[in-house]
């Protein structure tokens, strides 16, 4: 293998099969019943033997025009992890730096290795885990790249929307906002507005959570037309399927009935967050994703009792730096929900 | 961009709607009904909303039991393309090498761009297009990687089985054989059998060609279990997505039921091969895989006249160095290569 390469560990999630699987910020809800079929349908007319449309062009127009930008300034990925690597890539690699704020997306830090490309970080508040703003500034005028996650996994936390400004300023290459979680934040969240006076901001989205889709793998880019024209360019040709072209597309158009679900998920989060703040010695982040992060002694035990005595797989986050004792927790339906407070409550006496 | 990759041109599959497309190598034929029922079952029964199994292992297991290898030997990829990105990725890289025997498969030239891997090339027959034995193995001396293609795209030539194990005999890295049309080529043209006593062997199949799943991007690699694991810990962990591992394992079961579809197209290309041989002015060289390399005068305009007079598309090949005046045309259903025959007696007369 190649030098910088044999370090890496083949990345292991974790997963044991279980009751209640709260692990991996999914849409635990299954799809409505009218989306569910609409996708049936058209996975069924789908022709299987002739290659994609290689940049999915269909699925690019319905996404620029939910977003109201240009077919030009859409580029579809096989699920936001090819983006990623493909944005690392392209705008990164050896002899650049891509700064991030961890605790993050792991993946950035393994594309970052795969790519070569130097990893550099700025802190955040030990206490509420929000980005330390001015320590990303001064890093982001020193870097090539920048990825800043909003809402972040697994803290949870907004960034807001003048530091992505004065990020795209302080950069002189690019800005990644990551917004994997963007449908649970509420209506003024996105950065996409910063896009028409920002010609190095690069959006990036995915259908894997509030749309439900994680199991298609589809993410998309939103930027400058020149940023997809090299996206383009690196991309392998026929990386998004034909099932998962006409699944996406029909997710995006019936979009207005999965947010009801959405919606569910952004009060049940609330109701969580309050269950569990009642609960003795525990720690709750607030949160703007569809997860919640809490602290408590004994996190992994605590862990390993849900799986094993509850059949509720969460996610341990002990061992990250700046996360002793903390679980994520991914937000699901009423039931699920009720079934993890009914446990921790037995478990946190 | 970085420096080594601005020169990249978006790749363009040059594709025009036609009524009959013989020019990307497909399985033409629409699946038998029987097996397209059993995929649209797996798929309406697969839920979107939970990421895919990163390793396909029922996939896995199921292409090992076909082949008489472990799990451990084998990894499946988004296409054939992740797996060549990926082994060039992980055994390639700059200060690196791969031989490659042009004219072949555009990818792997495209693919050691992006990770800065030099390609070195041997020769063909200039008349013949087959592989120059004695070149390939003093250049295989002193290069990291090989790559052979059995059948080769698009020259249609079958590496002899003798010459591979000299190839693994004289590099001292890793040798693929890439078999994307080997199911076309008889029993016995496989490299498989190497694999026992060969362990820097590696064999690259797809479903795209006898599997007609081109659109589904599904592909495999067998070889020894240091080598998997390698190509594992580089790839994007979800990768191949739950629809295309639910599709695969159903057409892999099914196997059977699309083997007179293989056969189909061998007694065809036999037959396309005597018709185009009767017109006057065209060579037609021997093809082991679902395509015939022609030669006649004027191949450009006869390709543009079979698209615009007649709507069948054909691949131009006459600007590839030593493919001068040459189209390539897969080998269709019998109605298909009807149409072609008539077209080309009316086109050469």
């Amino acid at each position: 293998m190649q030098p910088h390469l044999r370090s890496i560990e083949p990345y292991d999630p974790n997963f044991t099969a279980t009751r209640i699987n709260l692990s991996a910020n999914e849409n635990t809800h299954p799809l409505p019943a009218s989306v569910r079929e609409a996708v049936d349908e058209v996975l069924a007319a789908t022709p299987l033997n002739r290659y994609p449309d290689p940049m999915s062009d269909a699925l690019r127009d319905e996404i620029a025009a939910v977003n109201d930008v240009s077919r030009a300034q859409v580029c579809v990925g096989n699920g936001g992890d090819e983006l990623l690597y493909n944005f690392l890539l392209a705008f990164g690699g050896r002899n650049r730096s891509v700064l991030i704020c961890p605790p993050c997306f792991s993946e950035y830090a393994f594309f970052a290795q795969l790519t070569e490309t130097n990893v550099r970080t700025a802190g955040r508040d030990p206490r509420t885990l929000t980005l330390d703003e001015e320590a990303l500034l001064a890093c982001a005028r020193t870097c090539d790249l920048v990825i800043v996650t909003s809402p972040n996994n697994p803290t949870g936390d907004l960034a807001d929307l003048g530091l992505i400004e004065r990020a795209c300023h302080a950069c002189h290459g690019l800005v990644m906002v990551d917004e994997a979680y963007i449908e649970f934040a509420g209506e003024d969240a996105s950065a996409l507005p910063l896009l028409a006076h920002l010609d190095n901001l690069v959006i990036l989205r995915t259908l894997s959570k509030a749309y439900g889709a994680a199991g298609t793998r589809c993410g998309y880019v939103m930027a400058a037309t020149d940023i997809i024209d090299a996206l383009s360019a690196v991309r392998q040709i026929y990386s998004v399927n034909v099932l998962t072209q006409a699944a996406a597309l029909a997710l995006v158009r019936k979009r207005g009935a999965l947010e009801p679900l959405t919606a569910s998920i952004v009060t049940e989060r609330a109701r969580l967050q309050r269950a569990l703040e009642e609960l003795p010695g525990i720690t709750v982040w607030p949160s703007s994703a569809n997860f919640l992060l809490v602290r408590m002694a004994g996190a992994t035990a605590i862990r390993n009792r849900l799986r094993d005595e509850y059949s509720i797989l969460v996610r341990d986050f002990s061992a990250a730096a700046g996360l002793e004792d903390c679980l994520r927790i991914t937000v699901g339906t009423p039931e699920e929900n009720d079934a993890v407070i009914a446990a921790l409550t037995e478990l946190l006496p």
